[in-house]
């Protein structure tokens, strides 16, 4: 079954490209692969039990030609299956290899992974990488490095494992322009979210219960907090947007404050509560945050449970298009890595330079978060006694808060004291905001237990 | 914004692609489009509205050269808009254009759309098509004579609107061996099956209603029967598993023989009624099936209402990978089929032939339809008389059916007759038709009702 390359195709490196020489036929694609971890050892398996599969999708081999590794990962009995000789522990006689045309990076973190994707790039090696933490901080500069050795950049592994989300935006969507992107991106978060949906559980107890699953790490404030997803919310934002969004411009709140009386009161409102990744783009603005959001129990995202992602995109043409799928795990990703190699391989045979593209326009400013517009679930612990609920409204009235509805829950005889849950109209954050630091400061209002966005 | 072309560009038919010579800088690339119905009209407008966005994204301009319309179109304000001398409704004027890289086809059904095709292939052109049909039909053939001539043919329009789904399977998802297709690409009777399960109303008012909103034709047979969803089935199991599967091959049951009631007791019994398209595959064999299902309530597809289309596809690395989009209409479908044009645009630049392949591998057979294993709904009207179902269960339990449960109504006075419903466990199919024959011919069952695969 297996194919032979037919026909010229074109050189490699930055630097024979310049010489617009065309070259020898392509026997075979070389690739280099860094770390051997998870991911890393899964796309070396994937790379070898499927070669004849891929080599017939690309026209000639793939070839496994040099796996940079930790000294520790020599032990591996898969090192041992895939020979030795295959392995260095230094970068350097790494990058020396002469045959290896694409660079795979499944190191994950910011150094040195980020130093090792600019040697590769530099070096005219098309590189394929799963690193979001990377990709997120340093996409632009390291995409602008790409375009400069004419080789390519991708990086669908780092967003939403397996399910094809960069491609999309690059090229199935390219005649769309994107309104809305909202995506359940953390696979941890949401497992946690749909424990405490389903069996009532505190947010400590669907913690340790991840934990001891292995959905959640032994510190897992990257994914509670809601850091992992602004990564790839910074990635889907940038490429989606044709801008550059960095983590840090992303309003982030984590899950950590939910509780499950929360849960409870949203249940009878008629929604579901995720940690939902918002991006939105007006003509001149992007509007950018991660945090728990009220959903309407009937919609699809709102049926996306346990460590599912699923990403909703709004567009002119296309309407509301949905992704679904596993966003992490070995085997996902892996499909999503090697699915970038076979691409970048079908650029180096067809020899024109990469598809994989950045386009940046300039001119977009991110909207402060104070400008936001939307609904909000409040939930108040109030003192027990006649003209509370009076004095609440006319602090949101003061802030043109208007209240949709509210459940007054009977108080409680011991502490003499009420729960008071509000659903308002659309009002501005900055408003909200300062209505919440006025009712902490009435004698009345025991809590502000929480506050959550509404996103319809 | 609009950036020049630069490099060396590849020659572009397929006589001069033989001859092995790079000629000029490509200044721009020429589309020529057959039709100016409903998706025609909207992709002329989508390559002129964002042609400064479309030639950023290619490198260079994409230019409409000719249109093949119908005398009638020629009438149409936006043939006017856009100049005369664009037209022709003369086939042979249309493909005499000396400047057309690119021919969209957007006529639909199968002749003279398919002469079309070949002309345009053999011509060396690349080509972009929306038609099911043809390419249900005929894609095995159309493909090679795009492979004989160096060109691409693209069909992502063809199923599913604006969803990204051939790319997927050709691109994203290349790593994988895909087990299961399970998918509602059929928004007319997907929108019916929504109105009778929500409002109880038949299938008679549910389908007049769709008419009167445009959702359904006046000729409803493609779409109600399921034709429809053959050939988009035949497309998406085609390209998935390597082989070519006509839509005769596809076991096809329409929509029109449900009735309330089955909705009504599927809701008892915690299911949703969908038609789906059903396409697995395993070492040796496929199985291809349109006819409607019960779906468990809780699954994601159960909650794809309306006129939406969903896609569930199982493969090996990436598991469960979901898309859902809008099926049909005229923005979504211009949404790929522009960006097939931007893809075939850039193979074009890329000068390296085109990466669009349907990769065949021999030896698979389908499976026949008797071979199926499944769990049934049944539902029967009997007569009202001990003993009953007693006869039945030994009927299904001689065929090796067993009952998982059983819901008998409330006799009916007047006819003296009941209805039982039964749930079975897993079931061959052959053996389930022979005992459907047999409960017939039974004097106390009055009328089989309805039978109804169950897909977990």
């Amino acid at each position: 079954m297996m194919r032979k390359c037919s026909g010229q195709f074109g050189t490699l490196s930055g630097a024979r490209i310049k010489l617009g020489v065309k070259e020898l036929k392509k026997q075979s694609i070389g690739i280099g692969l860094m770390g051997l971890g998870v991911v890393g050892g899964e796309v070396a398996r994937v790379l070898m039990d499927k070669a004849e599969v891929l080599a017939e999708q690309v026209g000639c081999p793939l070839v496994l030609r040099k796996v940079k590794v930790l000294e520790s990962d020599l032990a591996k009995p898969q090192a041992k299956e895939m020979g030795l000789q295959l392995f260095t522990t230094d970068a350097d006689e790494f990058f020396a290899e002469p045959e290896m045309d694409i660079v795979v990076e499944a190191i994950g973190g910011e150094e040195p992974a980020l130093d090792y994707l600019k040697r590769a790039l530099s070096g005219g090696k098309h590189v394929v990488t799963s690193n979001k933490e990377v990709i997120a901080k340093h996409g632009a500069e390291l995409f602008a490095l790409a375009q400069q050795y004419g080789v390519g950049l991708r990086c669908e592994a780092s967003v939403g494992g397996g399910i094809p989300l960069i491609a999309p935006f690059q090229q199935d969507l390219v005649a769309n322009k994107i309104s809305g992107i909202y995506a359940i991106i953390n696979g941890t978060t949401n497992y946690i979210l749909t424990r405490m949906a389903r069996e009532g559980t505190d947010f400590a107890s669907a913690l340790k219960r991840a934990q001891e699953l292995g959905y959640a790490e032994a510190n897992p404030e990257d994914d509670v907090d809601g850091i992992d997803a602004t990564y790839k919310l910074a990635i889907l934002a940038s490429l989606a947007f044709h801008c550059q969004v960095q983590p840090q411009d992303i309003h982030c709140e984590g899950i950590s404050r939910l509780d499950s009386r929360d849960f409870k009161y949203a249940r009878e409102l008629g929604f579901a509560i995720k940690l939902l990744a918002i991006a939105k783009q007006g003509d001149s603005w992007i509007e950018v945050r991660v945090h728990p959001v009220f959903i309407p129990e009937e919609s699809l995202l709102a049926k996306v449970d346990g460590v599912y992602n699923a990403i909703l995109v709004e567009a002119d043409l296309v309407g509301k298009v949905l992704f679904y799928g596993e966003g992490a795990g070995a085997l996902p990703t892996s499909s999503a890595v090697v699915a970038d190699v076979v691409s970048a391989a079908q650029d180096i045979i067809a020899g024109g330079g990469s598809r994989a593209r950045w386009r940046l326009e300039p001119g977009k400013i991110i909207k402060p978060m104070s400008e936001l517009e939307t609904r909000y679930y409040l939930r108040l612990n109030v003192a027990d006694r006649p003209g509370v609920l009076a004095q609440v409204s006319k602090v949101l009235g003061d802030h043109l808060i208007s209240i949709s509805s509210v459940i007054q829950q009977a108080a409680d005889s011991v502490s003499q004291t009420a729960e008071i849950v509000i659903m308002t109209h659309p009002a501005q954050e900055r408003e909200m905001q300062q209505a919440l630091d006025e009712l902490g400061h009435l004698a009345s209002v025991k809590q502000i237990c929480n506050f959550i966005r509404v996103e319809a």
